[in-house]
């Protein structure tokens, strides 16, 4: 007597995704003619029969995606929701947002309600000091932002591959005196990863860092521009476009134009106000889209949990 | 005999809300002690049974709002947002975040989808050429943002009174030369109403207005302000920040930093990279949040769709 077979079983069998099983069993129209008729063929032949929890586990769903956002008010991760929303809508689901400010406390409570909602899955912009300990049982139906985490789904951005995609650029441009501007190394991404891409490259070029760490303001992007300026600076990098703008205000009062200033996340403002400056784009939309596609993948498919790079955009 | 009493007589009888009725009816533990001996007591006397309609209704409440945004990445809409959300979360509710982009087809896409879910209320951040028709059965549960119209509910900015606010605290610095940088009049707030507002002034002080309209980008700032400067300008009004950030960037070319440049927003931008300049604080974050109190009080307690000016912060 032949096992019983699963949903997953039959998918594999059709040579389809378990979503497009679910489509056909529930009748929707939008599976095209040939796909629905292998897979009822595929049902027929292996006398298929869905249990009746699975049917109304699948009809509980609402088509809701949780995104816990870190900060409203930041433009990188307002590119990457925007991608994310277009993805999901265009599938078929709508998006809770809510908002941590960088509080621990605020995503577990956040996560613990949409959990209570029975959301589908969970988008989370990650940050230091999270306790994934507890988020544990979410990891089919989550995706991680900008932190990657063992045994947990991830996309993360390029920091690596940013910073040093601009200082090959700047080693084109003929420039060596390369200063770097960053932010404390407590910040995984933003300080750690994109300064010790910095300081890798200067050892692998035979270079001797210069590289001074701050916050994230434009006040800090001024005050380590005045403290890393040398008579023979040729280039300053920054980990972000908002310390690029303040350090180009510096360069500007102190008539060192000359140096070039680089940011990191394509804000128009630093291209526009500063004539010596360029910013890569982190490719933050994208990331988005790969994030909400991942999820899907996860929870419509049973797609396990991977780690993702999101590449940055060319220079 | 007495006539059968609706909840809403109830909440009257016992000076309380609606809601706090429901929560009664409910046996919620939130309702203080002495509130709900009140409320049944009225409920004991007048022998109020609620309708199963009514508790069914009552209990089918997801507490979700929809908000539609119109960008993602407007600072103006992000901290109104940030506002709704810390008030609709202390409330119970989440909100589902949708974007229009300015399109009208897309606001209806979306209203659509939000009444299909069921949602308690919507907050629609307004634009022109929207189907106020269609949107009429959603009144009672619809609050527009940045648009008022009869009938209907909303909170807007208050464009005139921030831009004479600016051109008061001008005058006062002894500044009568004052230019205009502003939108295009097909705008209606921050294009008509806020060029009103100088034209309206000038014209009660007895001055000659010099203004001029473009779009809202960094260049467009620019390109007014190099038509618009004489030597005897003593100061800019720009209807944006990002206008005057343009318009400062110009000035500073020029020479002609003696120039005060006034923007609207408080983006921290503007003040940090130019000296003679000031922004006046629109007040985004209390307007989410009344919005979303004026939505509640709708929804949960009945109240009548009314149109507020949410005030701007003083200079």
């Amino acid at each position: 007597m032949e096992k019983k077979l699963t949903i997953l079983d039959i998918a594999r069998l059709s040579g389809v995704g378990k979503s497009t099983v679910s489509r056909v069993l529930n009748q929707d129209p939008k599976v095209n003619a040939q796909t629905r008729a292998r897979v009822e063929s595929v049902i027929a032949q292996h006398g298929f029969v869905p249990s009746k929890s699975a049917r109304a586990m699948r009809s509980q769903s609402q088509q809701v995606v949780g995104i816990v956002v870190s900060r409203l008010d930041s433009s990188s991760e307002n590119q990457a929701v925007r991608g994310m929303l277009e993805t999901l809508y265009q599938r078929g689901y709508d998006a809770v947002l809510m908002e941590s400010k960088f509080s621990p406390a605020k995503v577990s409570e956040h996560l613990a309600v949409l959990e209570r909602r029975g959301v589908d899955g969970i988008i989370l912009f990650a940050f230091n000091d999270l306790d994934y300990a507890a988020m544990a049982p979410l990891r089919e139906k989550l995706v991680l932002m900008a932190r990657e985490r063992p045994g947990f789904s991830s996309v993360c951005f390029d920091d690596d591959g940013a910073v040093r995609a601009v200082l090959a650029h700047l080693g084109e441009r003929g420039l060596t005196e390369v200063a770097y501007l960053g932010v404390e190394r407590s910040d995984l991404t933003t300080g750690l990863r994109r300064h010790q891409a910095y300081l890798d490259y200067c050892r692998e070029q035979g270079r001797t860092p210069r590289s001074a760490l701050g916050d994230l303001g434009l006040q800090s992007g001024y005050r380590l521009a005045a403290e890393l300026l040398t008579p023979t600076t040729q280039a300053m990098v920054c980990a972000s476009d908002t310390l690029a703008i303040g350090a180009a205000k510096y360069l500007q009062e102190q008539g060192r134009t000359d140096i070039l200033v680089s940011g990191l996340g394509s804000n128009p403002m630093l291209t526009f106000l500063f004539a010596n400056t360029l910013s890569l784009d982190f490719g933050y939309k994208d990331a988005g889209i790969l994030a909400a596609r991942q999820l899907l993948d996860q929870i419509e498919e049973g797609q396990p949990p991977r780690a993702t790079i999101a590449p940055c955009q060319p220079l």
